[in-house]
């Protein structure tokens, strides 16, 4: 048992990476073994299909990705200092992954979105769920600085949908041109989008 | 010749069709032979490889799109108004896709860029030199608009990626909800990144 479950983190590996460098489509059963070093039968054991392995790979990653976004939005800083540190974690992140492998990767989530979400109806209602997970965690954020007078902004869901939105286009940019740079501009438009007060110490670029 | 101009037609269109439904690495050869209704030795008539067959069909998509962009943000209208107006053509646009295919289909561009550009150096290459295009056409109008007082923004070039980048997630958006009313957000979202100035005429809603 101990080597089965062994191999099933190994699937889920391979999987993982060569989604991150490939997409899905790309993608065949018999590569995934061969990366991840376990015999083809022991992947149909831990999972059904090609697709039941994309939903625990994307389960998987936004297992992590929301324990990073409820540290970073839930912390103790100031409501507005919470988005930035966001901003700020993605940068670092897609910087990291740049530097293991060469090229900026992007969001797992935004790729299968406009890789697969019209072919597979199931990992599309996974990705609505994630990306509609990510607006609450923003809205409740923009709800606070508003409430303390520091954003101005009218609609807090529409808001927290376009702070999303400019952090995945941008997270497009950055892996199109392999340049994280381009990550920067994130802060002064999300004080931009939220009409965030001028005065409000954390408006201010460092 | 007639016929063989025609070929290469039908593989282009066929091949476009089937991008926007499923993307290019799911995408085989034959499959795209036999919707175009053309013999397989037609293709490598026409296209030395799927790589080269996928850059025609970036190629044709742009030029028309690059009409359009031009046609609108070249105009008389008055330089804010010309970017609402791309939005809101971009929103039909997507609204007319979704009516005659089911699902909003999203920014081809976009859609390759996430699926593929770590994978083909030339197809990047290619996608860098139309969002580069996008950003110029979207930049002279934000300069334009500066010069008259209306927009406050400091950096025309880094405002236009914002918008780009802006559009990106919210298309990226529309095609994961198959809803194109998340599109609204696009003209409220370009005033306040652009730092439109209270009084302007276009910055009102409608």
């Amino acid at each position: 048992m101990g080597r089965s479950s062994d191999a099933r983190e190994k699937i889920l590996t391979a999987a993982r990476s060569l989604v991150e460098l490939r997409g899905y489509s790309a993608l065949g059963v018999a590569e995934i073994c061969k990366a991840a070093g376990v015999p083809k039968g022991s992947f149909y054991y831990f999972f059904e299909s090609k697709e039941s392995l994309a939903l625990a790979v994307i389960d998987e990653h936004w297992a992590a990705e929301l324990s990073d976004w409820t540290r970073i939005l839930g912390g103790d800083a100031e409501p507005l200092q919470r988005l930035r540190q966001l901003f700020e974690e993605t940068a670092a992140e897609q910087r990291a992954g740049q530097q293991s492998c060469g090229t900026v990767s992007g969001c797992m989530f935004g790729n299968l979105t406009l890789e697969m979400s019209n072919q597979t109806e199931v990992i599309r209602e996974r990705l609505q769920q994630i990306f509609d997970a990510q607006v609450d965690l923003v809205e409740a954020v923009i709800a606070e600085a508003r409430e303390r007078g520091e954003a101005t902004v009218a609609d807090t869901r529409e808001a927290a949908r376009s702070v999303v939105a400019q952090l995945e286009g941008q997270v497009l940019f950055a892996k199109l041109y392999n340049d994280t740079g381009l990550l920067d501009a994130l802060w002064a438009n999300c004080v931009a989008l939220l009409g965030v007060r001028t005065g409000t110490p954390t408006a201010v670029a460092p």
